[in-house]
């Protein structure tokens, strides 16, 4: 095995034809160089860029290499599409969020749903202690095929919302509170032991998993099996 | 010392003088004839009589003696009234609850609230996935001072509740769940986390703390200090 | 309110309307004469009987009052249609097993599906420690549009399937192991933390969550928003 | 949704109609430009600043707009106030802290109930382990009527104190310790096992959830239900 | 290895020499014939029997043995003495326990002190949220040479001993409590956080091993290293 | 309540006399002019000054106004002492500590132990991987009347002492590991449930707590009592 | 699918050639009638029978179908041997354990490894708290070539043993303890902690699993590969 | 005690002799002065050197004494050889790692199996969410004699390579992740929990123990014992 390979991932070209998405690059704890080299390969045989958890200095490194990609810093994405991904749709994607502090996660799920296709409707700011403010949304969400909901602290929002509609629920619990949150731990297990039916989770700040998953969903043809 | 007092507890009579409410009986753990005579002393010490978590073996035994006393299976409350306790009251408590299974602990609250001398309204069975039921009943509960809120799970009722009144709210994250509830801690760190703003939080299944509480509120006098 | 209410549940027979489903029985902790009457309530307003985490109890007091109601006893589940639910499909749900210790939680997650209009491939018995298995049967899973993947111990099926289809995949946990998989801690944990993308989770042992949540998937219509 | 609602909060200025208090800047992990933008608009439209968890670089962002605005470094929280907030009082509020470095949580405690209108009286270094120092002051505390009590480590002030008074007491866990207090863990956990009655407790380290639920009690009025 | 050395345990006779105590049987999870013949054995090697955990049935095993053997069934202790254990003491040792479900767990510590040859004084009912019962018999307390202190739920009793002695303090946390008392380890947990100096703990429910230390303490001879 | 009450501790001076040892400076997330201030006026009132957990800019603040004062770098020990502090002992103390990352806090117990007036052997890197280390040891620790062992990562170290000695054993874990180690945990809980007898043990990396145990220990006086 | 292969497990007959032994059957929680279908169906295969967690009414099952299988109670195994497994061995296996109540798991793991073709030496009873024990059988050990050490509480022998051979040390926490041993959590954590030089670990109580890997690497070949 | 064996560690020379390998040195929070004091003595006495969890900072000091020693920076490694170790070698270990994060630590276990003598094959990028990778490559691991598996996340390689060979597998989990991998614990329960047989594991990150044990592996020989 040469050095090359063992210091840097063996990228997986064949991933689109089999998973529907190209690679994906979780930046955080890679070096500058290494995503700007793994950028450039995917580019030179044909795939577009998708990179999570980037830093500045992550898209400064690919931008010597991708001049035309872009930064999302709220989310940290960065973004350089060769190829057109079209999928005919079953419908659009609520990425609805509790607080201001959950939209870097809830901007991750949405941009990582749109990369794959999808078409995103957010709604932010809806926390379950102001009421109001989610039910005067809520005609929105329910013209949504699917609803990924994210929430910190307590996590109580994707039960209410899940209450309100007959559409799967994708909830994301973030790592936003302090003491006895344990770094989304109260959040995770609130959406766990979600009292709505029809609720699904992943992993604390998971936004990308959130993102992918509906959009597998939306992707779905009838009558295809 | 004696023997008595080694295998008994040590009754704290002059506990009413100095707090306002003689000793409550915890019958967990206890033997029925030892709860038949602590209540028997509080009885002849002119006290009244209050056990929680008490089966009908306790009540059994308890009837030895004070065949009077009464028995509410559902929340375990084993009670016998000798002295009327009689407060000015600041208005009504709530003990609102989010499943059938959270009315044990609801009516642990509600008769401990009681038994100080509290006012109280029973409001059940309406967690937040349906949350027109809540809603449905909100000007009753606005119209208490104080709000108890049951509720097992992801413990998210309280948030909600707290963000529609403008009065304490106390929580109680009930058992109730499997899997990830880990026996009540996804609802004890889901309100401890609570997005609602005067929320405070009792022990998993602590009925009795919060009925306790409540019943101080509503006993305050104005410029009494 | 009435001591009937209180004791039981507040029946909610607007949920067909508004979430696509009727009131589903959560058995565990409820006496069996509870559940009847339920039940016995359901049909007279016309609605159909789903029960889980029932006991052969549970089902003989149903019995009394539906004498047609069946009983599932792997996965604990009574069930009596009165409505023939039909929903168009968007394709078939592959329900997947590891080992024969997970197939309560994979039945009880299929008869949901099927409750709820699905139609359900069962394939079990696909750990990963014997991958030849998993890989023989991989054509009938990639035939599936929505995947639920039941596992314990470990939990790490949900990875190996993602990696292999390009469809949404529920991961279930179950409680099954000993020592450190601490009451299915371990598969909860290995699931949230899959490696594979499009993989959200429910709680331990929650197959129902799994099922309702992959029959709303396979609800869903194209251009309906 | 513009991008300026997206990124900032969605600012609730029906707040202190529906819950008597106008919203609260969580300022932790905001920028300073934001935490100002925040502070200028409540002004601008007629209502107070309250913001927690602030650090000099979010005053001096906040002087910028509002050079008129407090800061207390001791417990980090911003004010400008430009209503007088005037409630008739039940009467006063008790902070007793348990050591020095309690002490910026029971003054954020402390300010956040003199910011809803409250009447604060400060006791600190009363810690359990020096008991003549709390017993010297203990007729300070009983002439209050609500009691927060502010302690890490073991957090056993507020079960002491308890047991010394009548009236609700409002215990605060504070992540003072190291080792085994995993971060107020066993401040917190010591709180909730609480053997005194009429203890309620909120998430470690937070004074203002404490100083706000005393407040909405002492604003209770008799007779109002 | 001969079958019988497997099956039960290997006596270590030269404990008494090098340890200054015999073996000391823990019967739980023993079966009533092994402690039997264990206790058999260490009569017949002129050793003295202690057995904690024991039950009924264990002791009903022993006595067929040992008829004059006695038991001790509130803190499940089994006792034979052949040889008189005399050495010089230091001082008492004070076995103080905070509430009645504490007393199984505080009596094997007296027991076991006395065994090693302690002399004990017990001190009961003294918990924290009554101080005026601890303070009352605080010079009892502080006439012991080393104190024993028992308590479950928030385990605050240690602390506030320790404040008003200046003496070694051997805190014993038990399992009493429920909810987030998880088992003991609330107790566990403030007791190693206690803000107290001169405090040491023990594992939940280990009376045994706080008698054991406290006579080690109490057994030490001036001068003699 | 003066501003300068607040931000400082109130100094206990008569803990010396109730306690037999003056305060101790925590000098852990004090601010260096805090920890001189407290050094200064603990001086002006005739009592020595020991700070621990204290860093170089302590020290230096404290040389302001103590230019005698000493520090130890590797236990983070800042003394002055202007009382000789004389107590006979009973002999002396052992201090054990299992590999070079323990030495600061063993370092600490020793000091705490002789600012007691404590006489203290030292004795180091006698972890359990090496026994003969231990072994060609073992006649020193025998000599002594105390015994504290220092030990991180698996925490073996006090079981095998207490095995080979008939003396009281403090355990001391520390935070040294890394991964499941979890800062500590995994040695406190090694400890906890030592197999040997009389072991106790005190918080993580509390070398204070075991050296201020010790000293109380061998003060004991026979017959005092 | 068959209703039989859904309720039963799929056996895997090529197990065998793949991975060097035939299925082992995991009785627990398998019903009696089950275990001994799948016994007879090995056996009909001409597979030998090895089943786990077995108990008496399991072994009466499978009487039933092989007179001659043999249960041996302490480890709960059930044994029918048709093929004699023999494999050249690099040398012996020793089985070394704690205390009394950890002979079940280290007999497990004996059996396991002699089913495997292993030869096994068991030492038991040599616990780290009575080193003489253990010193006194040492040279026993090291003429193993591979060593399973078996401990509950602390954990703390395979520290001990490790640092004593030159040979891998395979170690099995059990789940031997009480309080803050938290069913087998600390001997584990203190497993994976140890100081001592190649030391790999198993589950909590899984003496087949160290068995097993013991097996293997007593089978490796020389220049095999 | 001399201040330099107190602030060093005491070099245990005979190691070697004892367990087949001199001391490592663990670079970890010890100074890099101390590394280079402690590399210089073995060579003095004619050891190897070989030091883990190394930094730059602590090369450049080794490099002072030791010009030519070398250094891994990936694994963190600072080697110096100054004996051949020659060991006759049952055959090759393998090193499998699940993605690019994974390196550091199957790069430590790689280099330290070869400073022990062992002949590694390095294999990596074949997580299993991409099971062709790892398929592909099948062949080379079965040809080795020991088996590490290194992975982060759900830890879920180990259990499939397990169920594919006939040969031990340990297991390394790493700290890779995020959110609920909690620090590695994920990975270390999976592993722990594994469905495959002959699989053990080491703690999180321990690269070096896992190479150590397998170097132990491949030097056993037949028929010594």
């Amino acid at each position: 095995m040469s050095e090359r390979e063992f210091l840097h991932s063996t990228i997986d070209f064949e991933r689109e034809k089999r998973q529907g998405a190209s690679e994906v690059i979780y930046a955080e704890h890679k070096r500058p160089q290494h995503v700007r080299d793994i950028a450039a390969e995917l580019v030179a045989n044909g795939q577009n860029v998708f990179a999570t958890r980037a830093t500045l200095e992550h898209y400064q490194a690919v931008l010597e290499v991708l001049p035309e990609a872009t930064f999302d810093e709220l989310a940290g994405v960065i973004q350089h599409k060769i190829n057109h991904v079209e999928h005919e749709q079953l419908g659009k994607i609520a990425v609805v969020s509790a607080g201001t502090s959950d939209l870097p996660v809830a901007q991750e799920a949405a941009l990582t749903a749109e990369f794959l296709g999808g078409d995103v409707v957010r709604i932010s700011d809806v926390g379950v202690a102001g009421l109001h403010r989610l039910l005067s949304r809520i005609d929105q969400i329910r013209a949504c095929q699917v609803i990924i909901v994210v929430a910190g602290m307590e996590g109580a929002l994707p039960s209410v919302v899940a209450g309100l509609v007959d559409k799967p629920v994708i909830a994301v619990p973030t790592s936003v509170g302090y003491g006895a949150s344990f770094g989304g731990l109260s959040a995770l297990l609130g959406m766990l032991n979600s009292c709505g039916s029809g609720v699904s989770v992943v992993n604390i700040d998971n936004g990308f998993g959130a993102g992918y998953q509906a959009a597998l969903i939306t992707r779905l043809k009838p009558h295809q099996a």
